[in-house]
């Protein structure tokens, strides 16, 4: 007798693009699914679009006063909240009240690392969206753009993402793009991604049953810096043999920066990890020069709708 | 009998860094040979290096009011200037005063576009330019970054670049490189370049004679917008056969965008042209999709230091 996760059908999707007003894909198919919403349409589920950050959208910025995308916490989304708060205080605010209850949020972004179609959640418990995220990488499409999945489940005071307002949710990563650039195979690899998940959800609410499956899963392990001089300013750039090799095993003694004065500076962990989100723009500012992800096996069991 | 084209010996080299905030490998470099000069000292001149917009380097942004590198005009640079005027027009004005007069000016940039190392020249007259560009060409190096000898010499009226404040000037684009990002092959071959360049500086102050020389130049023809709809907006992406193809020949007939509706839009030229500047992000605004240039050869004569 096999066993199943049961999830309620999903009513209500959203697609939010522009939660980082630069990153570009997600912005352009935003806008046009809400002048022609056409195309996200299936039959058993409503689905609209939204620009999270209309004003860093127009400004062409990944914010105005801080990150949208670490506004979400629990204690942002329980205040009234008042005039004088941060833009992006303000807007996660307006979203959680426009939006909430709903069931499946897609949340579309860009990175300047070479991180193909990362398929990333916040909570490993979300069963349903790692059946999604097999789906998207069992179904054929640009495979110059592969899928990984990719999973930070930090602990929940340090969570403040846009998936924290809704049941289930798929942060999408389409990289290398740089910030403010539209590139058109980014832009239509992630269109024909959204396009195969409603798919999945409209199979999913009909009653198909989706059998168990394992997966590699990249998972949280930390954060890694840039070397800094004494006056904190960064003092080296990422290794030549290490810039764009996302995903792939990083060895203890393997390079990871390289000086001005032309030194190598290498890993010195005890273990095998996989570096992701390598040169990231966006995240010089948040002192993180890569991030460290282990690559754990999961099984995952059957999945069917509640009935 | 050869004739020889005679310039008086350099004195005094600038390296400019920063002229746009987020170009990361000239604010690295800039900021790296502000600290410890040795590696850009030649016998025979003096050479410095200069942060051009600081308050954008700090920002990570391109510019604070207007782009510093369409504010060295005419009007400009003859005006007192006052404490209410734009961040850069005061700027410019202090660069030109600081600066002024000097020989030779090294201008930093990166491109999100596949250029290269371009040689980017603004005055046709400067044949002493033309010659290092040779000689950079010439040289050996990373040869997976080429260099193109790219001409810009629009309207005295319209031409706005930092390099109107010196006798001789280069500026370096290379790409593709996102803003606010540091890659490591494109900082160690912009290095590379200047200390290549630094080199042939020397060697013609010595009195070494460069003869003469053919060569191919991409010339600037016309900028191209992207199409939009009625309210103005960007209505289709940068065609995936034109994307990264800077310095391809672009041919009558060839796609060079694509609507999301699928719809491709062709080039309807009449000859051959070369397209640069392809999707780079800091034209969006300016609204250029990309530059047309036709590819002339020209026949430059040898150059010699004037006694």
């Amino acid at each position: 007798m096999s066993s199943f996760v049961q999830c309620a059908p999903i009513s209500r999707v959203v697609v939010f693009g522009g939660t980082h007003g630069n990153e570009m894909s997600g912005v352009t198919l935003a806008k046009h699914w809400l002048k022609d919403p056409s195309e996200i349409q299936r039959p058993t589920f409503t689905a609209e679009s939204c620009i999270a950050n209309p004003l860093a959208v127009e400004k062409c910025v990944r914010y105005l006063d801080q990150d949208l995308n670490r506004s979400f916490s629990h204690e942002v989304l329980s205040c009234p909240g008042s005039e004088g708060d941060p833009y992006e205080i303000r807007r996660a605010q307006e979203i959680n009240r426009q939006y909430r209850p709903f069931d499946f949020a897609f949340d579309l972004h860009n990175t300047t690392s070479n991180m193909g179609a990362t398929l990333l959640r916040c909570s490993k418990d979300d069963l349903f969206s790692l059946h999604l995220a097999n789906y998207l990488q069992s179904s054929s499409g640009d495979q110059s753009m592969p899928c990984y999945n990719f999973l930070i489940d930090i602990p929940e005071k340090d969570n403040a993402y846009l998936q924290n307002i809704t049941k289930h949710a798929l942060c999408l990563e389409l990289g290398p793009q740089p910030q403010g650039v539209n590139r058109s195979d980014m832009l239509f690899r992630m269109r024909e991604l959204i396009n195969q998940a409603l798919d999945f959800i409209n199979l999913f609410n009909e009653g198909k049953e989706f059998p168990s499956f394992e997966t590699d899963i990249y998972r949280f392990v930390s954060r890694v810096d840039f070397p800094r001089d004494s006056a904190g300013e960064i003092s080296a750039v990422i290794h030549p043999e290490l810039q764009d090799k996302d995903y792939i095993p990083l060895k203890p003694g393997d390079p990871i920066f390289k000086t001005l004065s032309g030194k190598d500076v290498l890993y010195e962990g005890e273990k095998i990890l996989y570096p992701t989100f390598i040169n990231e723009a966006a995240y010089y500012e948040k002192k993180v020069a890569f991030i460290l992800t282990e690559k754990v096996n999961w099984k995952v069991p059957a999945l069917k709708v509640e009935q």
